[in-house]
């Protein structure tokens, strides 16, 4: 193994100076000049690039299967992407093997953890999906029995390999994805990046697969209300079930791809984080065990109970109307467009709240060096391209479009507000990873030198007379910006004899004792409703609601295939936007 | 302006205690919550983001323009997508007009300079693709005054504006693209990415046009061939040209094209360092005045130039027989490929033999921030995906295709040494760029003191009659690498005399002070001989050498359409790739 010393020709610097003189022979020196060595020392950034781009080569090879899949008179069949995919994930199965053997073999393996990588409650969601992902792996070996006459064995082996990968994995990820690894850098670096771009193809396959069947659904709706010139692709195999179970099996699946689709992404990127930590020392400060305080947590919950609950509402009566007449179809987008207009401008105004409150607070920015969350940031950023580009043709379908369907402006209205919804909650929840952390301790840290200061600037009897207000300050930290402007009176009065003071400073700092609790509430309200709202948003698109195939208006301006190339495109980086909106925003609720 | 101070309706922290306690109207206090300032401390990482998120959504409404474009049956005609480029340009005129007068009004505007963005030689390149993109206006100009009768006049209007945005942008480039921003910094952020994406979706015009005539002349060759399904689009307006110039122009345009994409995706990305730096403190050092030295060149010129020369034989043979009948077209292929391969081979070998000489000696990486640094890399990787996929297709198309061609398996091999000659190529590129630069200065300076610790070390009467040796090596540093295998038996007997010293350690410190000239001398030949490979591996598809359309197996496998999009889509960042591969290795040349 390269990893484990030196190349056998060659010569380490170290010894060098004495070999070369005790060895009379000449040969010998002429090797002098190939001391090369590929452990210790290899440099980091070259590992990075070495180990990134093995990676990147192993998804095109799969997503090149892919393409190849996806045209009709290709010699490439879905036995070769599975056979692919299962030896992928055998390797990576043996990597995490090898690890494991070896950390529990040798204590100093891993000297450092990083506590902001993979969170227990990232982890537990990660489990829960993982659990639904056994359960479709059952769904997928109960459909091969019953067509195993006309299916080739790989679609058997398939969901088997799949269902001790997936417990693997999440057996890996439980107790070892926190590892800062420092030794074996360059070997573990492949193996990680191994891991990340199996569950990224993993992640492509799923996703295509629910794209066609998107994609047949609509195409049969397509047929049903009168159009003649599409082909539907053929979803079942040719032969007979031999059990009863096949359609139940093959139904369910449908339900169950988004979340073995958002399993695998989630996996890559938590993967990606402990690659990106190798042969790293975390320079930022630990997270303290920061307690989830819910107390004043009322409006946010409660309205985003409200937009959950109306959410599944819409998308069942969009799924029953959709399919029935032209008319009902009509009814159910233009349904969907209003439904979504009030949501995402309720959204607007919390983002924008949180990001006024935190204008009116500004604290410093912390820029230390913390991959995780550059990672979300980036994400974040990065995805959302996938739904402004679908939002920006809606936009330019509306404006160009000859005939007028009811819901074009409406359609104009929505895709507008995505955009801006997007460009705000971004904000607000970069903003919101990259503050300072203020703890209520860091409050009353900082606050007691500055009353201190008051009573220096003043004199000591003074301030002495004033203990009981600020002492009542501190004791009711939280009381007291909600009394404060009942008690402003009181106060004015009680300082109208205090002329000496240096005017306002006393209802200056009871206020910044109260405000970051008042604060902190309000961004918690914010943070739970943006994350109930951005759940829902994930729930339409994911079960079926797409009006993007469903209004006919962009595939006026773009063509069929230009634009169901565009949604296939998009529609996966919205629905992970969502689902990784959905746990920055935890994260946010954690820190504010 | 937001820029220029608070909003009126707001407070500044610093007022706030005075003004809150010497008004006494309650409304002023209960406003006293909402004291935002959007100025000086609006943190920078906000800044990015909302700027960053205003360009991306800049180059997605051109993107949803261009899509339309493409399809017949839209509303959207080119005059449109023209119109906003034509926006978009003079937007970026009165920004930079801003910029120019601002600096020079205000002295402590522009406080520091980033010495490593936008060297004089890019600066120099980037000015000659900006001439030939003059030349290309004034074609454009012509091309109009032809056909003005039935033309939209926003295409005569837009080579106008885009010599004016030329000709200013590449004075902004010369005299200020080294800023360092540090004031308005919000604003200037925004003026800044304005420009990186208003160059962007020009590059991204320009790259659309150029795949639409290659497209076309592909449909015309398979006409000429007997495939009869195709409809070629017409190039053409349908009024008859007034001058007799109008297919000079036409026909030249074609090959201006390639310079022009170049000019402005480099344009972007010198920018959008620009962008990066602002607000930063440069904390990486300074280049020093490095010489470029040329001394001991023979080996890399004269094999990199027999490399482009043959490379222009072969692009000529290529376009005359691919037109050709069906076998000349196939001999021409074959052609193609065997140069390839001998071409990448020797790539290869060249990158791997650098590698080698990096672990050799290895000098510890530098990892300080630097902007233009990690933006090289990055993009050396990201687009280098392009190839790599078309790499993989094609492999993918002659394991699976059953018809087999003549050049199936050469393609095969050529496709393969792509994927390797890239992937050594990045870590041979990236590791020279981040190595800490070993001047010829340095080596010197850290030689001096080992000599005298041997003196020390032993006693200085032997030390000073070993002076003569050591003076010599000094003055002759160049030489002493060639003659010291033939001087080695001489030396050893000088040394038989001198047991009492440390063994080997003179000839270890002789050997110390000519290597890294040995070393560099071989890694300046290698840099040069790719940097002219990679400008004849740019040359063959820039000017129509795409023997991915013309061997017809992929298309075998992945059908036109699905074919013609991963070429389109992937060309223009292999061309890409090796253009700036050919900026990076020219400062690789002036590092090592």
């Amino acid at each position: 193994m390269v990893e484990q010393g030196v190349l056998d020709i060659m010569y380490l610097n170290k010894n060098n100076s004495s070999s070369a003189a005790s060895s009379p022979d000449k040969e010998k020196k002429n090797f002098d000049n190939l001391k090369i060595s590929f452990t210790d020392d290899y440099p980091k950034k070259n590992a990075e690039i070495l180990s990134g781009q093995y990676g990147i080569n192993l998804l095109l090879v799969g997503l090149s299967l892919m393409l190849a899949l996806s045209y009709s008179g290709s010699a490439v069949k879905e036995e070769h992407l599975l056979s692919l995919l299962i030896s992928l994930m055998l390797l990576q199965i043996t990597w995490m093997l090898w690890y494991i053997v070896r950390k529990g073999r040798q204590t100093c393996f891993v000297s450092e953890k990083d506590s902001d990588a993979g969170t227990s409650w990232l982890r537990g969601g990660l489990s829960l999906l993982a659990l639904i992902s056994l359960i479709m792996d059952a769904f997928r070996i109960g459909y091969y029995v019953g067509y195993k006459t006309c299916l080739s064995p790989a679609v058997g082996v398939y969901p088997v390999i799949h269902a001790v990968h997936t417990i693997s994995q999440v057996h890996f990820l439980w107790f070892h994805v926190k590892d800062v690894i420092k030794t074996f850098e360059t070997f573990a670096r492949f193996g990680v990046i191994h891991a990340v771009f199996t569950n990224l193809l993993l992640w492509c396959n799923g996703v295509i697969s629910e794209a066609k069947h998107f994609l047949d659904t609509h195409k049969r709706r397509l047929l049903d209300l009168g159009y003649t010139n599409i082909t539907v692709g053929e979803e079942e195999p040719c032969c007979n079930c031999t059990t009863n179970t096949c359609s139940i099996f093959s139904h369910g699946l449908s339900y169950l791809y988004p979340f073995n689709i958002e399993y695998h992404i989630f996996v890559s990127v938590v993967l990606f984080v402990m690659w990106k930590n190798i042969g790293h020392t975390t320079e930022y400060q630990r997270n303290q065990n920061v307690v989830m305080r819910t107390n004043g947590l009322v409006a946010g919950p409660i309205l985003g109970t409200i937009a959950l609950a109306s959410t599944i509402v819409v998308l069942v009566l969009y799924i029953i109307k959709v399919g029935d007449s032209a008319e009902s179809r009509e009814s159910a987008v233009t349904m969907f467009y209003c439904y979504g207009i009030v949501m995402l401008l309720f959204m607007c105004l919390a983002g924008s709240v949180g990001l006024l409150i935190f204008r009116s607070d500004n604290v410093p920015l912390d820029y230390s060096k913390n991959p995780s969350r550059k990672l979300d940031a980036d994400l974040l950023f990065g995805t959302a391209i996938g739904s402004w580009l679908m939002s920006w043709c809606s936009i330019l379908a509306v404006i160009s479009i000859k005939s007028r369907p009811v819901y074009g402006w409406i359609n104009f209205m929505y895709s507008l507000l995505v955009i801006i919804e997007k460009y705000i909650q971004n904000l607000f929840i970069i903003e919101s990873l990259y503050r300072k952390q203020e703890t209520s301790e860091r409050d009353e840290v900082e606050t007691i030198p500055e009353i201190y200061s008051v009573s220096a600037g003043s004199s000591l009897s003074l301030a002495s007379s004033y203990n009981g207000i600020i002492n009542r300050a501190f004791e009711n930290q939280d009381k007291v910006c909600v009394s404060l402007e009942t008690d402003q009176e009181i106060n004015n009065q009680g300082y109208s004899h205090t002329r000496s003071l240096p005017e306002g400073s006393i209802s200056l700092h009871t206020r910044r004792l109260a405000k970051p609790s008042k604060r902190r509430r309000v961004l918690k309200n914010i943070a739970v409703f943006l994350f109930l709202c951005n759940i829902s948003l994930w729930i339409l698109p994911a079960f079926g609601c797409r009006p993007q195939f469903d209004n006919g208006i962009e595939e006026e301006t773009f063509g069929y295939t230009i634009w169901t190339t565009i949604v296939t495109v998009a529609m996966p980086l919205n629905l992970f936007y969502r689902m990784h909106s959905v746990a920055s925003l935890l994260d946010v609720f954690r820190k504010v």
